[in-house]
């Protein structure tokens, strides 16, 4: 499970600084989670093939979280994709993406379907044989959404050592690690705990931005992996959060503390603070683990 | 009156090719031609002061050339522009701006005017004391202008010398610039060619991006000092641009031919050709003046 920054700034793209987007790589998926400006060529830059994006997670509908995606759409289109492709985002986002594809006269040549999202509490919104993703309402000045991505238990692992010494046919070896008990020739029964042990643990990650401090996000995602949070400002600006819906490194750490997560990942910086080291400062105040989002930065999520 | 490449490439934006974009210094005015995703930063990277821009002119409803636009519009907002900001854009442009703005709960601090163009002939769009900007009408895949772009002719250069020998008063030189004859005191009246010598030769610029082959062009833009032209592929490839209307380099060169340009800027290349040399060759076939468009490049109209 890997997580790629394409970008991490707030507000405005920069000639250095990249607006929100990012790549999770998660059991053979590999996710888009929004899509600020130039986020197709931030792609590029890191050489992510585009037909593996079947998914695109959209938080808000400010500019720096999506002005990237119709143009994105456009470009597939352009490459001549074939395979489909589904939008996870704020009701409105299908009006805004299909007005310009209409006055453009440049529909896409591959199936391009809308989730609109406009729930206030946490929702299914994506389960297959191996991740769920859950939204995570999130309160900022317009309706917002972070993203819960779980990879789902894997198959218990055969003691195979036990599983021979049984002489059980290789033809139950799947149910088995699916957790079922073995019948032997005799009628003997073998019960699973002592053909298997449990499977690997789940990883998981939160994406929460943009969002004021909100305490009931640390809930939702108890026992995280990786929880990523903006940080706008330090506490010193603590006032801009209020005004502005957005969190500080400190109430960024309070959450992870609180999710008893095992690592955090900062980003969404204000371009105002010259050093991004001083949000990592001040989250380490409160909790351990932690790594500054940067553009470009690939990050192990274990 | 100098002109700046913001990007010239045709499609997609890529890590070193820029969609369409260009920045036109006219007598004072900061002109923005077509803005493509990625604009902004383009325009941060060549230092180019954004409240400068008070028009911007989109030439056609096509992702690579106006999908930067609402990301622009968008930051200066953040920036506290405070400076009204006209677009000259087709039908529709309006409705793709205010839909965003309006769902992203952000509106601009500043007066945006929109004028919207949907007529087939030439017409005059802004005029004041030093420039004119008249559309030119293209032929596309979509509705689509090109816009012509001309200095006034300034005041008659006073002959010093001559105007001293007949003591004429200071408050009669603008006058005189002007055009009017002199009357001295004893009422002798000295005609204006006397006095002064014709103003200075005016530039003008015609900008034409996307469009098949369109003689009228250059009835149009006779003279024209420097014409940037769309060759969008080579004539080895016209049947691409019957399919999705564009010119060759030759057609460019043949319509710079016919108008008796000074000189023919090229640009919005395919990226089939690894080389752009290729455009210029084609082309010199034709008419000699010829000069690439490039990322990043400030062209002198002469």
């Amino acid at each position: 499970m890997e997580l790629t920054i394409l970008g991490c700034y707030s507000a405005t793209p920069r000639t250095f600084n990249n607006p929100t987007a990012q790549v999770l790589e998660i059991k053979n998926h590999l996710f888009l989670i929004d899509c600020g400006e130039g986020t197709q060529v931030q792609l590029r830059r890191r050489k992510i093939k585009f037909s593996r994006i079947k998914h695109i997670f959209i938080s808000h509908l400010h500019g720096d979280h999506f002005f990237g995606l119709v143009g994105l759409i456009s470009t597939f289109g352009l490459l001549d994709r074939k395979n489909e492709l589904h939008i996870h985002g704020p009701k409105g986002i299908k009006e805004i993406i299909t007005l310009q594809l209409k006055l453009s006269n440049s529909w896409t040549g591959y199936p391009l379907y809308f989730h609109e999202l406009d729930q206030k509490i946490p929702q299914l919104i994506l389960e297959d044989e191996t991740v769920t993703v859950e939204t995570i309402p999130l309160k900022h000045r317009v309706y917002a959404n972070g993203f819960y991505f779980k990879e789902k238990e894997g198959d218990r692992k055969l003691l195979i050592n036990e599983v021979q010494q049984y002489e059980i046919d290789v033809a139950y070896y799947r149910s088995i690690k699916k957790g079922k008990d073995a019948v032997l020739e005799d009628g003997t029964t073998i019960p699973n705990h002592k053909l298997t042990e449990p499977a690997e643990p789940t990883k998981s990650y939160a994406f929460c931005s943009d969002t004021v401090y909100l305490p009931e996000i640390a809930e939702q995602i108890k026992g995280v992996s990786t929880l990523y949070h903006e940080s706008t400002f330090l506490e010193q600006h603590k006032h801009l959060c209020d005004k502005t819906k957005h969190s500080t490194a400190k109430q960024a750490a309070l959450i992870a503390k609180a999710a008893n997560a095992k690592q955090l990942v900062l980003g969404h910086y204000s371009t105002r603070y010259g050093n991004i080291e001083v949000f990592k400062e001040e989250a380490q105040t409160v909790f351990d683990n932690v790594i500054l989002a940067e553009d470009g930065k690939v990050i192990t999520i274990n």
